[in-house]
């Protein structure tokens, strides 16, 4: 096993360049804490090797610096990710549902969103659907249900998956947020909400992981595609 | 101020016989953690005084021992309540709701409408519709309505007062129960859901506090009774 | 059941019309964490609808974006609130007593003033009157018994609701705020002490949340007027 | 919409008899804190209807009342499940990995792999593969890779899920497990760790729910089977 | 310095037999976790140099053994405290206050009594006074205002330190207690509440440590002692 | 009772200028969290009254503005206090020991000494003699034990009032500081250490409270000195 | 890599066979949770290949089935270790100390004592030294800095290390136990108290590990043999 | 014992110059919190004596004030360290790995290797090879073995210790770091993970303090040394 060959030792990191073929997807960059310099420096690595990049938790900062590098770059401010697509990922078939509790939880699942897009999915958004007006929800069911699986955002109590898992056949990815205050505790409550929910079958992320809920709703979406397609994933 | 003629020194405990008058209900025993023969003590007091006494967290031991105290003694053991009703309590116009997510929290529900009973209330139950079926609520919203005041029991994450509230437009008390497991944490998990509703105007009590609100439920209902009567509550 | 009505979508959010029909109150916008342009979108839909907005958590670049957008706008400081009431809600019998125990409570205190006020209370101010000098709180005690609910508002150890509740007769509405230091954690000391109030029938809302308290009063308040004046309320 | 046939209210609980229609499986009773009585009972209405029902958190007297009612009935002590099969679910092509820790972790195993098989599944195990003996991971990686979904259950540190992650492209569905001491906290520290994974797209659930894992893991490859059969899931 | 005089190594301790001399009083025995046997061959020790020991956090087993043992030992049950008292300590001047909330908080109020009385000190009882009926307390206030130092024991919401701070001008040391339920967390609250006491001076010690208040105030009260008799104390 | 006589308010407070005769010493203004206004407004109530105020958690604008208003006033800037000592209290008898583990516990140390002096005693000052060097501490044990009182002030695992405990018989009242980083989750780790200290008698107050351990020992110092002086206290 | 050679599945487990070569000792069993055929049947596996085994958090039912399958098995009831030594560890030169703060640690210090004695260390124990009778552990200072490495247990506020720390100069791995009670919250108090020594260098493991403690020092401990007899350890 | 040589009183501190001879290395001063001034004053009395100061946790001012009193004295910016070596501590044999995760543990994993260089150790690097790719770590494996002593540094859910100890034989000192979000809760959820290791010998010091993992490393090293050239440590 030639382990030499499967990740590039650029000093500040070791680039997992093998991880494309490992796991599905090629290693994304955690920007946050990370230099403008060293977000440079790995992302062009990977762009050599795999010609695109996705960058999370990302700053104006490090946009600035990678749009100078990398002029292909692109900047979502909202969702607070950079990507580089010069050799896109195929597209995949059928849809993955984005939705959200409400407005203040939008720059997650604006994550989730563009996480989704550049791993070659296409993205519904179902925004403001909170289960204090749950009509909201009940109006947009069976569009929810059309899609091959949905990630499910959500602050406060969290009680937005139990809602959608009570209604929906398909596999529900929830996402705290760490919109609340006072005993909110940064997330805590939502957390803590969407693992007790009482809608079976409900997963969840990391607080405020809209990127984690796409990656897992996307080796979803990527295995149908294979599967209708008579392809091994 | 006579402090003296205001409670009865046995000992064990000052009984708050001047309560009733301040507060509008007589003195409650709580009875988790007291002997039986403390619970015996402290009821005679009360009935002799005011002819009624509630017990909650009362257990097979002290319903024994106070059957045989006072025959008239009844023992709710699902509830795990204990009352005397020699001189009930006058009874008051309008219903109560005391809503509930699942079978397993039915002692905690239990305790709510025992003691709004007690209390001299109108109870309608409607329990096992949790949000993970939200057909079942729907199903029920307008009876619901129809009650002046709602009591709402619940375990995992709390959800069901947010989905209450969204529907109903009177003063909804939520219990959060210790029904759950794993990061559940005792109740935590559903208490912090509650707090956190984003149904405005819930109002949250202790886990498993039944009691609780009912007693907060029971004083809203009793001064609508006067209200509706003309006079001051 | 046409959906399609009760909702209006402005994209970054699905205003919630229907809420004042179902609920009693309409929309109340949460400021924080919304940008100025959100504010003014959702309030001016809302203001369309129902003549009046409330929005709590404001700052002063959105009070400054309402001014220009709707300038009978109103923007109460301290209690952090604009409100625009170009149809008031029709004014509702009584009083409401808001209690605080220091001067450090008293943005949440006057967040409960006003939200109270623009839902067509009357309120009676008791600030300054915690348990360290409990004569303060005799002192008033016939006062607060004469309104109709009482919101009760306390940092520290939150002893203030128990004291009360020992006292009044009225419905209590307890709101811990995270005034404090050391072992406060932010407000969870004074929080634990509510839920573990002694005094029978303490509610208690999320900490500093003097919004949600004072619609749960608001809610008593308006049945009680209702019941007064022989409607169903 | 007649809500009135979608469940049935045998007292104790509203037995949502659409769930299958709805969720794509049949509800599943959580055992725990029910009597025999009521499991027995709720148990029945679920085989009339569907000819299927799964207990989870099942204990001994449940599985004697079970057995008893109902001779068909199946106790997996270990995993804690009791199954009825009279009318079997479809099976499904394709195999669940269910991986785990060590030999501590097993009834939470179990209880996976009982829920998959009863869901029409067939299930691979991979059982006492921690990461302290990394070669043992190492020894079944290709096994683990063509399964269509894995379920990991681990103890401690929570580490597992994360070096699977690192070796595999399929869905990872992690389970923290109470096995622990000290400063484990019954399962917070394998929790945290999960939430926290290194490994991209791992999504976690609630402490020590197998059944959870086994849920959404039944979910994908549902929708697999679906995919290749060309039907819509 | 002869440290090899100052402690006795008897094989599972080394019992600090000069601890009188540095600290005023004998060692104390913690009972909780050791054998009868422990027990009584420390407690031995003990009572050959000093006369005297005291025993907290006993239980019947060790209390039998220690009668067997040692014949004048006495067994205090409801305070969990065996004692021998062959050399008893000097009796001091002036009394000590413990203030209990309620029935339920006597076990821990009562060990604080033990502990003063053979540590000397004469002590006033004040039981079952707490806030929610604060006219108990105000009718006690000036016998309360006599003593010398205020042990006061609370559970629930830890209020009454608080009130009592606000009525004496005396040292008071609040304990908390683990009496409460659901959001208690086994004492936190109470010991929250009191850490964060609106009454300025108020000291803390661990929940339900009746025996650490009573030193705190024995060695408050016997250098008061000291100082009325012009002895260094 | 006449309580209009007992306090004053001025709008945004009741200054509970009955205080001193109750408690023994005048209202203190806790500064955190008050505009200067309302800092200079109160001070100015309470020294017209008793012509001598002591402000704690100030800041250099609320000094400012004192000395504007009241020029006599005093800032320790270290020990964030501001002081006005117009009338200053009576000097008491005998010397307060204030004891800290580390130089950045010097702010909390301060705020401790400060208020010592302003209610009248003297201080004598033992800093940075932590257990990690215990020869310091047990160099000047001897001067320690002379003091009336002990106030150990310790950021860290919070040790040092255990070692303190276990050399010396006077009151020691321990002042756990947020002085850590890591796992010190902002003084809890010195908090718990010292509720939990093997050495008998220590009482406790909140995180960085010094005020509070300081007006503790000066109680205790003004029952000496009453004594020693056959005054009741 | 022959990765089929360095396990043995055993159905219930995959024994690490290859551990003694990889990490210098053999895999140690960890009894809680298994049942006595698991341990009996894994024993065997390890003692067939290495001649010796060490079961830790082993209970009386797992002894005897031990006894009854493996005569040679030795059980430490104190220590909860059970040890079969048909082929010994090689002795290692020089001591290892064992210091424990209390008579209640000693089931945790036995764990250490046990463990490094299999694992071929000679230790010396000094018991009962905690920082509330420094004299104590001043007393043995020297015959501590003797030793090679230093086991230090301790529960209540953890404050041995610290003590230790500052008198010794050689590595000393820190134990917090579950010995306490109220705030002590299962050791973390003791837990968290060592993690912020002041002591430099103090490394820390799991609460009660006492096993974890006695593995680190006797790898550093088989280092130094080696480093002594001029062998690659 | 003449204990006033063994601390020098500077009025802010009491300098421990007497550290070096009891515990092997001089005294550090931790930098955070305290003023420019201050550590200046200290550094010189520890250079004046032992020509060598480590100050941790520095910041740009401290290293200005620094440069300008002592020009010898060297600034480490990423690992927040200051040096002054006019004497530098001998030389030790052998070599200490630190390994990190991620690229955002680099400010730790430096502090560690500032501070071991400082103390006379050789530092070999192993950056950026966390669980998620395990190869990366399988590929050093054998160049970690080979070292005296291993600091692993981690953040996220702290798996390297792990992986690590199931490969190496060595001394492995864990460090966990506060890099992570949401639910890592400033790096308890890794300080949980590596207390729990499922590796045995792990041992484990404060969230983020490299200074003190490379401490413990330091003193292991030492002995090492002492011990092949025959030397009492």
């Amino acid at each position: 096993m030639s382990d030499h060959l499967k990740f590039i030792d650029i000093g500040v990191a070791r680039v997992d360049v093998d991880r494309h073929q490992r796991c599905g997807f090629p290693e994304v960059i955690f920007g946050q804490g990370k230099t403008p310099e060293d977000v440079v420096a790995i992302s062009q690595k990977i762009v050599e090797r795999h010609g695109i990049v996705l960058i999370t938790r990302a700053n104006d900062e490090q946009a600035e610096a990678m749009a100078a590098a990398i002029p292909a770059s692109q900047y979502y401010r909202r969702a607070r990710c950079i990507a580089v697509e010069a050799a896109p990922l195929a597209k995949v078939d059928g849809t993955v549902a984005v939705v959200c509790a409400g407005t203040s939880d939008l720059p997650v699942a604006e994550e989730a969103v563009v996480t989704l897009e550049v791993f070659g999915n296409t993205v519904t958004k179902f925004f403001d659907v909170g289960v204090a007006g749950i009509h909201r929800l009940l109006a947009v069911r069976d569009q929810i249900e059309a899609c091959n699986a949905v990630v499910v955002v959500a602050g406060m109590e969290g009680a937005l998956p139990s809602a959608v898992a009570g209604l929906i056949s398909k596999p529900i990815i929830a996402v705290p947020t760490s919109v609340g205050y006072g005993a909110h505790f940064g997330g805590l409550a939502a957390l803590l909400g969407m693992l007790n929910s009482c809608g079976s079958g409900v997963t969840v992320v990391n607080i405020d992981n809209g990127f984690g809920a796409a990656y897992a709703a996307a080796t979803i979406n990527r295995q149908l595609h294979a599967a209708r397609h008579g392809q091994s994933s």
